[in-house]
């Protein structure tokens, strides 16, 4: 009796890796998992809508690899291990292709980082893509947004601002030149977690968290957290190049989904970075300093300072 | 900076019981819990959607217990302690009145097992109510849809079919008496998960699940994943009274929203049965027994025997 919840099982749970500690996975009232002794449960969920998170005619690959990653990122911010995922998925009708193009898009990140999808539920609805990511850390050994100390590098990975740049494009609000089109697109729609970097700043990082709301936002929890404050210098930021003919520095830093880690590590541990950027083949630019002053305060490449409001991406603004 | 995370903050998480197990809550980019040694730990999520799920005049504070309740109902049928849960939100427009009564419904249900709220997502789109809940259960002893053998019992919880009333007196197309409707209308909005029972059936009961989708489609899983089917005594089902003036046997057990557990117990368990319906409170009626051939059998007050399709509520039909 193939029904709701038969559809999403048939859809995906095969498409994703079988994990030993799985008891009992899709198919049942719930799903029984042996978490690992000495860890930490790490659990996050986030939600994608259409028209807020993404647009109509996001391809059905891309949805189902985001509404994933975003939430393997928020992992990646706390320095855990995935292990299994959680998809309540509501749409307008059961297309066969569409969910065959979205569980693709799904399991090929989950089978990357071996995520087993092990519940779900399916129905008929709007467009609506919630997903609930489950990982480990070792006890006491999880990121958190509290621990920056004055005197902590900032650091970011990767580059910030294209998927920024890629909504404003969409919007019709700007025209970005066809080099920079497509790799923003590539920004918004298909986002890489920093899985490997979160483990990796287990121990080195004071504290961490991911640029999902925009810099701006993000490191203002991280200072709020910490009761501290940055100092940020704008000739330092990882943008895309030619993205400040574009838009300004706010507009870059208060996009959202950049997908990327915002971290802070003691002046003595810094040395281990550059080494450690090498490793796994990504950027990671200190992009300024805490102090204990509270609020975020920007140096301009003219070397004037401005104290910036930290606001970001707020759906309910 | 209050945004989008912190409304449910703000309302959500204070209002639930604090928990040792919790070693990070509401307000990094995920939670840190501490599972219990020797447990497996058990997790399901369920969405309700404005139209699909619940009518748009749902009081608040209904619809926020019903939505963790659904949960928690999948974590009886797995005979699980709940311990946590995650809250994905999107709604209209931030109505702190609407959010106020929503979280009284949801933390009120929450506080009475134990729940904490560990993590959310609020954002603005559709009314989509997606709870995850995770609970435990010792190793190897939860109860599964699966382990029902031909002789045992089987066996309902409360009553069936009220909800299912309600829902049609709701769409007019049935009248009920004023007692009835009231009855119903409490058993629609207000589903008590039968967790102490859940918790009393490991080791008693050979398979469970719990009745969402209508006891015809639910038995029909039990049977589905045990290989058997099922003989049901219509005359021993526990309906309202007056119940089948108004709807047929099989239109009150397709409907949906009973929330009851329906579980098969070994004959030589059976006994056991009316000690724990007396310190429980809570009727189990037997209404049949589990046979070798495939399939559901109804046996009528003639003692008419029909064979059903196990059919249930199914959004996409």
């Amino acid at each position: 009796m193939p029904g709701e919840f038969e559809l999403i099982a048939s859809h995906f749970a095969r498409l994703t890796p079988p994990r030993g500690d799985v008891a009992l996975g899709v198919g049942d009232d719930a799903a029984l998992l042996v978490p690992a002794p000495g860890q930490e449960l790490v659990v996050t969920v986030d939600t994608l809508i259409e028209g807020v998170h993404f647009f109509a005619d996001c391809p059905p690959a891309a949805l189902g690899h985001k509404a994933l990653a975003v939430n393997l990122s928020d992992l990646a911010a706390m320095g855990a291990e995935p292990a299994w995922a959680l998809l309540a998925l509501t749409l307008p009708r059961a297309d066969e292709g569409w969910l065959a193009d979205f569980a693709r898009g799904f399991s090929d990140l989950a089978c990357r980082h071996g995520v087993a999808l092990v519940g779900g539920d399916t129905c008929r609805g709007p467009l609506v893509v919630s997903v609930t990511a489950l990982g480990q850390a070792p006890t006491g050994q999880a990121l958190r947004r509290a621990g920056a100390k004055p005197g902590d590098g900032v650091y970011v990975s990767g580059e910030l601002g294209a998927a920024g740049l890629a909504v404003r494009a969409r919007r019709s609000q700007i025209t970005l030149p066809a080099a920079l089109a497509q790799h923003a697109a590539q920004r918004l729609d298909w986002p890489q977690p920093r899985l490997a970097l979160g483990l990796a700043l287990r121990g080195l990082a004071s504290a961490a968290i991911d640029v999902s709301d925009g810099l701006l936002a993000d490191l203002g929890h991280v200072c709020a957290a910490g009761g501290v404050g940055a100092r940020l210098d704008l000739a330092a930021l990882p943008l895309p190049e030619g993205a400040l003919a574009l838009a300004s520095h706010e507009e870059l830093l208060g996009a959202g989904d950049d997908y990327e880690l915002c971290f802070t590590v003691p002046a003595s541990n810094e040395a281990r970075v550059p080494e450690l950027a090498q490793r796994l083949g990504l950027a990671l630019t200190r992009i300024g300093r805490i102090e204990a002053e509270p609020g975020l305060r920007l140096v301009d490449t003219a070397g004037e300072e401005h104290a910036v409001a930290a606001k970001g991406h707020d759906h309910f603004r």
